[in-house]
């Protein structure tokens, strides 16, 4: 056996430990009852400390420096990103990834507390505690990767990606939001409201448009499954691959997007190339092209006015709905609403990235030691007030509001936001590619759309880089315009 | 670290593994749609692999050999215990054990098929393939262990039981049971036939009955959930045990029925030694004391006529019933109804035994070499006519209707009459502990019996052996007198 052919054997073994990972994941929000949490915890503990013994096993390194010569373009890619996955379990020891793992149970528990009290005094000590273990992981892998401890932590999500070039883009956005918000706030003005439409919404119908949805845009249920979770999710493993919803009777248009978003995650999964399922470079590119998957699927495609002509018939079956509120524009209009909020999952399609790159300003700053958590309130306050022209009455609906920083992931957010900009330009290059496709989608027909995916994204695991990626599917790197191009289409016209 | 201390570290790590296991073994049956098969497969391989590659370790069998002094009586059957399971995963290379799992995987499907169309000759290539197979693994184990290679077959299931000391109990039965049938058919037939229960029982009210009944006999629903699979089983693990049934709208007492027997083992799992929940004195004694416990639930418990007493008026108002049909005396005779037949899972407690016996001789004397393989369906039907004086009409009615053999799986036969026998026996030493165990039954309380099956049945995990366990609780080793007197009491009175 080769040096390389060893390290597949070692690899495929990680796929397997991390494909039981995400079913045991899956049970734990849509199945386990709450007594089984603590042997839940130990199961995936055991699966993560495995997982981390095989990864940082010493024999690996020396494969991985091994001559590895003829290896042809996928072998090459496949090799580059084991080194990846190699350099960031190699670079922290673990009784750092242990205090990591411990500070960040306890501060996320404390944040329960603190979000529901409004209190950022009670979760500060907890959270400086957390942040300072994130700081020594950021410097140690940065120091790794040749990098800054912010970009490291940025690295884990999203490869390769950098502050540098996320900042120009982001500056970019926020210098054309407000002004576009105003913009579009009037436009919108300028009509009467559109309809509310009126519930109750029995789960049981729901469940079955949400079903049908996800079938009409090619989920295959012989290879996957529809349940309920508090927080929806696309979980499980490429073969199997488990969604989650949740329903309210007041409306069906959460779970039915929610729906349309993990589906668009499953599709990827889905397609990702066969032949190297157990492989690194058979995996998923990264959060942000994870991201633009759900969002296109999502905001490009289900919430175009194309798709809601075709969705409102079925709707209004489903329901017995009668009258103006059930016709395609009134539904589009509902679906399409903005309105600025204080709340990130709550947000619109433009309002959304304020959200972001209002986090994304503030972590960058608090690793980079320009801002000291205790001060993130006042900042965050001030940032919403920038970006969106409100002030939070309360911490609750302000900095404690995303689990994120309090369960130790800094450096995930951008990739919501980049994720939403390749979403559109990856759209735009499918339609000038296939002029056909949006028009079909007013038949219920995703397969057009969802071929190009295929052939541009999921086919491509994770040979090239995400900017690659994007210069091949797109001919251009990330661009902020489509996006603001596509934003203005849609809520100016 | 001792040598001990660190054996209990690589075997908390097994027991990781296997509860890991189980959840995906649920999963698999419970909840996975047809297209997770093969990714399954995979997994479940996997963490099979890893397991043996733990306990195969040389380093394993050294720390095992290492000087013991000073354990108390849990380290020391601890002890025990490990080497038992290590004697077990040594005994065979792993590549028999990778031939025999495909030798079984491929007969099972061959099997499937032969069943269907009850042709036998098709499936005897491969099921002799099988059968050298686990011959050589029935002699490899049998040197270990010290015994005949049958023994060391019973022995994966039911560890320390041999063939010697099964033999008298299942004769005494054998020689029992002919005459004893014969005079509950009689008994029987000088009474009018119980009246049907007229359907359809919908699956819902059915479902909900099942929960009911669940938590009357003590079931904890923050710690285990119930679901539907093709057969009924309890899976999981002991803080989160997941029971399955399955409905047919035509009667609900099946699915009733099972989950009662699901709770059984339900209740053995949750309520073993949480001190030693994750080492191998902590798990089950082994398949026949399990089984006691299922068929203890619903035999001696559920089907008795106290429980019946209590229970009648609540399927009455659960179904609407009206009439005699639905009064106690007729719902406990439908119950307890005997009715010979050639299909062991269908088969009533007086029958069971006798499908089970036949098996046991007829494997006993195949491993012993007494039989040929292609000498099976006669034999089978010779037994039949003898214990049952019924004559298969084919041989998927006969020696193909299940599937243990043709999986691979012998030597586990014994243990569900062996488990039938231990179940009326441990109640009836609980009644003499607490005569008022039974009458308590009549009105839903199963407090009284459970407590006494914890204290000396669940709590023990496998501190001591079966003979062991059965003498601590009872008296006195296994006893058929006990479960004769039971079936004469129930079916004769």
């Amino acid at each position: 056996m080769t040096p390389y052919e060893e390290l597949e054997r070692h690899f495929e073994r990680l796929s397997q430990l991390s494909d039981i990972t995400g079913m045991l994941h899956w049970d734990m929000e849509a199945m386990m009852p709450a007594g089984g949490a603590e042997a839940r915890a130990a199961q995936l503990a055991t699966l993560k400390v495995m997982a981390h013994e095989i990864l940082t096993d010493p024999s690996l390194g020396d494969l991985l420096e091994a001559p590895s010569d003829g290896l042809d373009p996928w072998q090459a890619a496949n090799l580059r990103e084991m080194r990846w996955r190699w350099t960031h379990a190699t670079a922290v020891d673990s009784d750092l990834i242990a205090a990591l793992s411990k500070a960040s149970s306890n501060c996320e528990m404390i944040w329960r507390q603190a979000k529901q009290e409004n209190d950022f005094a009670c979760v500060l000590a907890p959270a400086e505690e957390l942040l300072s273990l994130v700081r020594r992981v950021a410097e140690a892998k940065g120091e790794k990767l040749g990098c800054a401890p912010y970009d490291a932590l940025i690295d884990q999500w999203e490869p390769q990606s950098r502050a540098q070039a996320i900042d120009p883009v982001f500056d970019d956005l926020a210098a054309f939001l407000p002004a576009f918000l105003g913009e579009v706030l009037e436009h919108q003005g300028s009509r009467p409201a559109p309809l509310p439409l009126a519930g109750p919404f029995p789960e049981k119908v729901q469940r079955a448009l949400c079903a049908e949805l996800m079938k009409t845009i090619g989920f295959d249920f012989e290879h996957g499954r529809l349940d309920v979770s508090h927080h929806p999710f696309c979980g499980g493993v490429p073969e199997d691959v488990r969604i989650t919803t949740r329903y309210t009777d007041e409306d069906f248009m959460p779970a039915l997007m929610a729906v349309a978003h993990e589906t668009g995650h499953a599709l990827y999964d889905q397609g990702l190339p066969r032949k190297w399922r157990h492989q690194p470079v058979g995996q998923a590119r990264g959060m942000s092209v994870h991201e633009s998957q759900s969002l296109l699927i999502e905001m490009q495609a289900c919430r175009s006015r194309e798709f809601i002509e075709f969705a409102a018939p079925l709707l209004r079956e489903a329901f017995d709905g009668k009258g103006k509120a059930w016709e395609a524009d009134n539904i589009y209009r509902l679906c399409i609403r903005v309105r600025p909020g204080l709340i990130r999952v709550d947000a619109d399609e433009v309002t959304y990235p304020a959200h972001v790159i209002l986090r994304y300003r503030l972590e960058k700053a608090i690793i980079g030691g320009d801002l000291a958590l205790k001060d993130l309130p006042g900042a965050w306050n001030d940032g919403m007030k920038e970006l969106l022209g409100l002030a939070p009455p309360n911490d609750g609906e302000g900095c404690l509001q995303d689990i994120h920083w309090y369960a130790g992931v800094w450096g995930y957010f951008p990739t919501y936001t980049l994720g939403a900009m390749a979403a559109a330009q990856l759209f735009d290059a499918a339609e000038s590619a296939d002029p056909d496709i949006r028009a079909r989608l007013a038949q219920g027909d995703f397969t057009k759309l969802i071929d190009w995916l295929r052939a541009n994204v999921h086919f491509k695991g994770s040979l090239l880089s995400t900017r690659e990626l994007m210069a091949a599917a797109t001919g251009r790197p990330l661009d902020p315009e489509v996006f603001k191009q596509h934003l203005k289409h849609r809520y100016l016209s």
